[in-house]
């Protein structure tokens, strides 16, 4: 039987053939970990725990489970237009599964590498399965993108495509295991964001992450900036083929309600649209204008049949 | 029925009455919260999931839950000699019950408070009840108390009491109720060595806690620093009226094995001893010498039928 510290050991210790990231003055295998801040950057942190059959399908790939726990995570720094700098997992195990494991770890490793993001601490206990993901960015002093600022006027913009999340988590409870399928990868496999919210950082003078659905995180930017919105429905970015799966009217509001679309909003000012356009672009990322700030408070443009609730916990979940 | 955003609004949100800690640039509300890190420090994190009856009782009053979530983790920033500077609390709950929600809420913050720990964000998901608390620190850089460095003849002391925190949760277990009782509280309760830890950051040259138990910690230690230890199991020192309520031989298997005890173990030069305890004196903590480092690896002095094994999360738990 696999003991804590095996399981540490063997599946989230960076082989000492690994050169460090720079900056982790200590990783895995004491009290604490040890960051090096940057001189004139502010840290980012953020945690988000995932729950078994709550945000992902128990029998998903195991290599799936372990991207995704990191993803949502990373989405965070991506909205505060953060550069990864580490992260710690906190995973909660029923039961110590050596292959389950191995491939939990290299899809979590995996994403890791890919973004920069060195797990430096962590612990595993025991209990129903959930991975709990504190992920630690830094950003130059001042210039975090936050949900305040937004004035009217601006463009609503977002990138990537919208629907997805929620037609991949239908696609999956059908039975559609097809991890190739661009909207199953959307739900399981998402990839945040990081390079276009580093490049809008200084463009843009509000933005947020949407992982909540579209509408419920547009009302919190909003709020926060103490402004309204009027969007254009025709203008969605819907993820490929999903007015093909779902229908037209359910492909809309999946996009607007659906959650689990890990995308960035932001507001950008005329004066830099297009070099917001052209960085995303630079990033291989789309950004598509979807309304307008406006003084007035509240959120118009949207049929009330095409309104949901977003994903909330313990008041009846999604859409 | 509270939703998630509700939850954390009512109690998990500073009010805007209360001053922002020094260094805390955005708190709970945006995607991340933002650390102003103080020039010439390394960050300290680490994080630790408290689980529903595998590291606390379900039954247990929720202001202790809460305390002790956060205390855990606390435990980690002493070790490192680290100074607290903010959290992130991952919470997962079955149900958002008012009562219950209020009263753990204040338990966390009420130490938060005492430790200048300010929540500066987090989650809140539905599931099993589990906490996990991420907890960030700072330290001048490189002066954190590693488990490196601990060189032969040097002493090894350890703050505080043995064996309270198993001895408390036994009592639990039995009926005890009473947290006015200090084995109950030493287990419910814990009081994180925040201050002796800072005080002994220059003076040890090894530590950390014992919360795995001071045989399995004292063997991290061990290893780590490529030494060995001989103790002194009379000069161990135990918690009040522990002798009385266990008897002589389980006293001292409750404080060499028993885990839950979240004190420190430090590795303190000849020349540093009397400084060391003349600064833990200032903090009214008891430092104790309980033992010598040795050349030869290994722990020696322990009578065979006084070593269990650690808590170990997966292998069949504590002794």
């Amino acid at each position: 039987m696999l003991g804590e510290f095996d399981i540490i050991a063997r599946y989230f210790t960076t082989p000492d053939s690994e050169p460090p990231m720079p900056g982790v003055a200590l990783g895995v295998g004491d009290d604490c970990a040890l960051l090096s801040p940057e001189a004139g950057h502010e840290l980012a942190l953020s945690v988000d725990t995932s729950v078994v059959d709550v945000h992902f399908p128990g029998d998903a790939p195991p290599e799936a489970i372990g991207h995704r726990a990191l993803a949502v995570a990373l989405s965070d720094l991506a909205a505060m237009g953060a550069r990864p700098r580490g992260c710690l997992m906190a995973l909660t195990l029923s039961h110590a599964e050596p292959d389950w494991l191995e491939r939990f770890a290299h899809g979590f490793r995996e994403l890791g590498r890919r973004t920069a993001t060195p797990l430096i601490g962590g612990d595993v206990t025991r209990g129903s399965l959930s991975i709990g993901v504190t992920v630690i960015g830094d950003v130059p002093a001042g210039q975090a993108l936050r949900r305040t600022g937004a004035a009217p006027g601006e463009r609503l913009a977002v990138t990537g495509s919208l629907g997805g999340g929620h037609a991949g988590l239908r696609m999956w409870q059908a039975g559609g295991h097809d991890l190739a399928d661009p909207l199953l990868a959307a739900y399981l496999t998402p990839t945040p964001q990081l390079a276009a919210g580093q490049a809008l950082r200084d463009l843009a003078s509000a933005g947020l992450d949407i992982s909540d659905g579209l509408l419920a995180d547009l009302g919190h930017l909003c709020r926060a900036s103490g402004v309204g919105a009027v969007l254009s429905p025709d203008d969605l970015p819907l993820a490929p083929s999903l007015d093909m799966t779902l229908g037209r009217e359910a492909a809309l509001h999946a996009a607007l309600n659906g959650g689990d679309d890990y995308q960035l909003l932001v507001s950008v000012p005329d004066a830099a649209w297009a070099d917001a356009q052209q960085r995303c672009a630079a990033c291989d990322v789309a950004l598509t204008e979807i309304g307008r700030v406006t003084a007035e408070p509240g959120i118009r443009g949207i049929p009330e049949t095409l309104q949901g609730v977003g994903w909330q916990h313990f008041t009846g979940g999604a859409s």
